[in-house]
């Protein structure tokens, strides 16, 4: 299919913008279900309405091209307050509602917002207006008591029920329709400057590629403060005109009550909720559901399979990220655990340490060129130093590991932090823990890089193994050989009683480098 | 052939820097003429001395990794410092010798330099050192007898010639070797941050285009203050081997004993090269020259034509900037007046005003992107948002109007600055201009764009008629629309006694752009 197909048929033109996008919608599916949440509904004309009085608000309460920050739980106020942002032609920078604190008064700051939206639950953690420079705060809800202390001032949103239907403005597929912020794991989170292309085409295109419908109902939990929730679930939804049946969040408990209750067609995640869903014993009732089809990131192959056939729903993955998605999309014949092939709007290729591209199926940095104007970020807001460094070469640099094979299919592996170079193979600490992890006495294990004067870094593996079991290293060193390539063998394997954990849950990688006495070392002599 | 073949041969990898290329020039042909400045020579060995004697200067008197600005006329010096440098593994920003006063200071401030060689005769336009962080200044010739006041350390070459030879440092393909200003016609002057890998693999790849040999004698004028200077000249003759006969500058009168002084069989320049040396009448002697290669920026293609068949000399060119060099290549069947074919390190494309390339033959911005990394610059120095912008959509974006053909043969037409806007058309003023002063009553014209409610601009010539003759508009509309696109014929027509010029030669555009009563309209109803 061409690329943005969808947007062409449904806007005349592929350089329509999300505004654009909006505009034809309404007039192809006013009357289709738009949003559910709890018990309101909203048509596309209903919900088109709310987001015009949304603007027509800020046509009143703000400037031309007005940036409006929100802090809000997953709502529909969430999508009107932004859209209704978009037709006025502005700037939304959505903030993770988990956020508090200093980091959330940093990212309310950068916002630059004229306006905060928000809500009341959240007046226990909003960010401290007068120093973030924010004059103006609605609650979608109602204005809590303890507001009245603020010097901003104040709205609710019969404010903007009772405002007239906004003016809407055109905007262009180069205009910036969105600021992600970045999820800051190496150093303060960037701010991503999205077009309104990268929106709006890559929406057709999920829409295609996953084969969303007008008939398809959303089950959505993802935040607004992603550029999935944004992205692969509002916009691509919008796109296809199907329905978006919002939740809070996702939970393992109440998953298939609310795909009952919604009659879900389509549903969205990470791995680790695939995994929750298979914790549940098997059950007569497992295909008894409306889903059809589950857009999961980064997935494992055994795992995806074990599933889709468990509960005859077709999962796809898409990668991609705040700078550029869906950078790729599932085929009909892609082979579980890859995550499709390169989007028809993006050239990928597969990098060694010097940006030379690597032959198929080597693991190297994910890169990325975009194929035509306007779908990956402009850059990052305030940091132009950080573009120049990802766009080296000119070519985008993720901060992932992945392979493209033969047949173009991409295989996300890790994060590069975790990748080990071994005399010019990149190493994914993952992969080689999965392997280990096969061994039946092995209950955890991490894998990381140990400074070597001849490869540059040796591969370490620290092991715990089960309850009441012993592993000699000498034969998870055999094991290990016998299912990975001899250059990602741990040449060093310490046996543990546990592993170090953060607070987060994360291993402590820094503290399991050490290579004394006490750690096996397949090249030592022995006695 | 392949990329940088010629770099492979002489280094055995085509990663090569251009330091790994020196040490492997002086290996091959130790012995070679290298540089010849009226008397003195220098053989290749001798030149690499020269250079190491620099580089163990350098390593008493800067840090590691040293800036070494140089304010030099075209002499052997200039070269042995700037190698020198790079043996160091430094950076080498040399200041065109024709800047004075504020501008010299603000690109000296800006070089950072640990060091500034410069010679007695610049002591008139130095730049204030002190001002400009400088601590330390080498006159190349002697030290003059003014400078006794400077609080600099001061230093004269007997200090450089009296060093021990400094030990060489590796570079990469990715380190930067130089910084080039660029000439700041559209503002501030950028510093451009140019990798080994460009000038390395670059000067191979035009060596071979050029088909450079080891018995090449270059004329060589072009200032290293210029990428032309560093790259097409110095390095690209270092690669093959040849020798560099150095001259301070162009001069017409003395061009023809030049080439019969040094023997030369290549030259080098701009355009208006080959319109002086054409004043010269015709001559028997017009072919008895030691002459065969011409490497020539930006020809027409009449002019390359007659100046080849007058003078047997074969002209090439070569497209590019400071910021990616060479963009294009001459090949063989090269048709006159197009700069030749991508180069091998090169992706070029024509863009519309939003980043999408046009097909074969139609004329838009000229875009680049690398095919390998380090074939362009790293960034501008302290200007990370000039980058950013010039990057954008992930390529790079030049200021300049061409086209492609089908043949993909690369045709420059104009500065983009000088292009016309018309109903969704490119159109080149230098274009218009040519083919207005085919009319034989045509003194000279200047064809600029005016604001035009319908088609966005209109295109207006304003025209010189020679000395006595009289033309009439309508009659030069009928003689350019016989001879160009519709789109481009003039509409409006303004006859003038003398074109407005600056002191520096340019004509005056913004004053042309009236078309008040007096202007010939085309689309005016006439009485």
């Amino acid at each position: 299919m061409k690329s943005a197909q969808l947007l062409t048929d449904l806007c005349g033109t592929d350089r329509a913008s999300v505004t654009d996008l909006l505009r034809a919608r309404v007039k192809a599916t006013p009357e289709a279900p738009f949003i559910v949440h709890g018990a309101r509904r909203w048509s596309y004309a209903q919900g088109f309405d709310a987001m015009r009085r949304f603007t027509g608000f800020l046509d009143r309460q703000a400037g031309a091209r007005p940036r409006v920050a929100v802090y809000l739980s997953k709502r529909p106020e969430a999508v009107f307050a932004w859209l209704g942002t978009t037709l006025a032609g502005g700037i939304h920078i959505a903030l993770h509602r988990a956020h508090k604190g200093a980091v959330l008064e940093d990212l309310a700051r950068r916002a630059k917002a004229d306006l905060l939206v928000t809500e009341a639950a959240a007046w226990d953690r909003m960010p401290p207006l007068e120093s973030c420079g924010i004059g103006r705060v609605l609650f979608v809800d109602e204005v809590p008591p303890e507001a009245a202390s603020l010097t901003a001032r104040r709205f609710d949103w019969r404010d903007v029920a009772a405002s007239p239907l906004g003016e809407v403005r055109p905007s262009s597929q180069s205009d910036v329709i969105s600021l992600l912020y970045t999820s800051g794991t190496t150093g303060r989170s960037k701010a991503v400057l999205v077009p309104h292309g990268m929106y709006a085409r890559g929406a057709a295109n999920i829409a295609a590629a996953l084969g969303y419908r007008e008939s398809d109902i959303m089950h959505d939990w993802m935040p607004l403060s992603h550029v999935g929730g944004q992205l692969h679930m509002t916009l691509a939804t919008i796109a296809a005109g199907g329905c978006l049946a919002q939740y809070d969040t996702f939970s393992r408990t109440r998953f298939w009550e609310q795909i009952a209750e919604a009659r879900a067609s389509v549903f969205f995640g990470f791995a680790n909720v695939l995994s929750l869903l298979m914790m549940a014993p098997e059950s007569e009732d497992d295909r008894k559901h409306t889903l059809r089809i589950g857009l999961i990131a980064h997935m494992q192959g055994e795992l995806q399979t074990e599933f889709e056939r468990r509960f005859a729903i077709k999962l796809g993955d898409s990668y991609g990220m705040s700078e550029g998605e869906p950078m790729t999309l599932p085929t009909p014949d892609t082979p579980p655990g890859s995550c499709g092939k390169a989007g028809p709007d993006y050239e990928l290729a597969i990098f060694d340490e010097d940006d030379r591209i690597l032959p198929p199926g080597r693991l190297g940095r994910i890169a990325m060129r975009p194929r035509v104007p306007n779908v990956m970020m402009k850059g990052y807001e305030g940091d132009d130093e950080a573009a120049v460094e990802a766009w080296r070469n000119l070519w985008f640099h993720t901060q992932d590991l992945g392979r493209i094979d033969e047949q173009g299919f991409v295989w996300f592996a890790d994060r590069l932090k975790h990748s080990i170079r071994r005399g010019g193979e990149n190493i994914s600490s993952i992969e080689v823990e999965r392997t280990l992890l096969m061994h039946p006495d092995v209950h955890e294990c991490a894998v990381v890089g140990v400074p070597d004067q001849l490869t540059g870094e040796a591969v370490k593996a620290v092991v715990v193994a089960k309850t009441g079991m012993t592993i000699d290293p000498r034969a998870l060193h055999a094991f290990a050989s016998e299912r990975m390539a001899r250059f990602m063998v741990p040449r060093y394997i310490e046996m543990r009683d546990v592993l170090p954990y953060t607070d987060v849950g994360k291993v402590k990688r820094d503290t399991l480098r050490d290579i004394g006495p006490a750690v096996w070392d397949s090249e030592r002599k022995t006695a």
